[in-house]
């Protein structure tokens, strides 16, 4: 369980890591961002709605997923790692397409349009802080799937491990097989063959 | 051959698709953004070095592919539709893992950091402007991303088709194969299928 001084004191870490944001407005920013604390199952978003809110994890972990002919297909993870939540629909207010729930109990920053447009009024600063955090996603995600296209199934997994190796352990193995776009039975062979080369 | 006159027309209009920028505005950036025009097959960026610039593709075809194995693999295109060349290695200024290429003569902003830093700083609402354009450009490559991991590779040929029209004809079926992290044989089978489906 996460005490206020304990979420105002990360929520202080994380905004410290800009350069450009000195200390009199990261103590204006704590005061004003909000955050949660959804438990692990809390649905963040359901497929079909319009977005309210979008996210920045601090803690834990949001799994994307959506359903393809009745199947449950994963298609994103975010961490404290790479923590912008896609804010795919509700930069422009469509109905969702996924859904978004907490795979773990999380700390997140839950931005609104309203909250948002205030902030980039009052702090202009932010809006250029928000456009590298967006510019780095947006490489991030290019590479992900240059990947994709440029690998077969064994590569995909061992870069996979390597961009986010602590997944692994945090995260069911068919989740993680349907992120890849393999069946569990391939993920699960493609994993003996990592661990006994010979074979 | 494009002329001067016919190039400030081009670039006032795709600035004047921006709600938030003023006549007057547009009347400076327009004497201000540098523009170029290669010929089909110039080089724009070489895998190994680090960006000078960051293009967008007013008109024409930008392809960018890597070496895989001495194979040429395509990785993205970038057209008119979907104009923002990718800024990877070029925001961060390290050594590019991919080349760019002209595909056919074309119309680029090339924008660089010292003149995108003045223009910032002249008029702020470009970096709002540039982060919603970012943003767009985050939401079009997450959701291609979920599509490669959604898909099979007959309906990842057909989303191709349906996100990117134009391309079929303006591009070798040997390079949209390899985008679709398919051989050549692969795609002639999927397009033969799907012109005479009962076989």
């Amino acid at each position: 369980m996460e005490d206020a001084t304990s979420i105002e004191q990360k929520l202080t870490q994380f905004l410290a890591s800009f350069p450009a944001l000195d200390a009199q407005t990261i103590a204006v920013l704590v005061k004003n961002i909000p955050v949660i604390t959804p438990k692990k199952g809390t649905l963040l978003l359901k497929e079909g709605e319009v977005p309210k809110a979008c996210y920045y994890v601090l803690e834990g972990l949001v799994r994307q997923y959506q359903f393809v002919d009745g199947t449950e297909r994963t298609t994103a993870f975010y961490t404290e790692r790479n923590g912008s939540v896609t804010a795919a629909h509700y930069s422009d207010q469509t109905a969702a397409t996924f859904n978004l729930i907490c795979a773990e109990d999380c700390l997140l920053i839950a931005g609104n349009l309203e909250i948002d447009a205030a902030h980039y009024a009052e702090f202009p600063i932010l809006v250029e802080i928000t456009k590298r955090m967006i510019e780095t996603d947006l490489n991030e995600t290019q590479q992900t799937l240059t990947n994709f296209i440029l690998s077969p199934p064994k590569e995909r997994y061992v870069q996979f491990l390597k961009a986010q190796p602590d997944l692994i352990n945090r995260v069911p193995l068919h989740q993680i097989a349907s992120y890849l776009g393999l069946t569990p039975e391939s993920l699960s062979r493609i994993r003996k063959r990592l661990v006994t080369p010979s074979n």
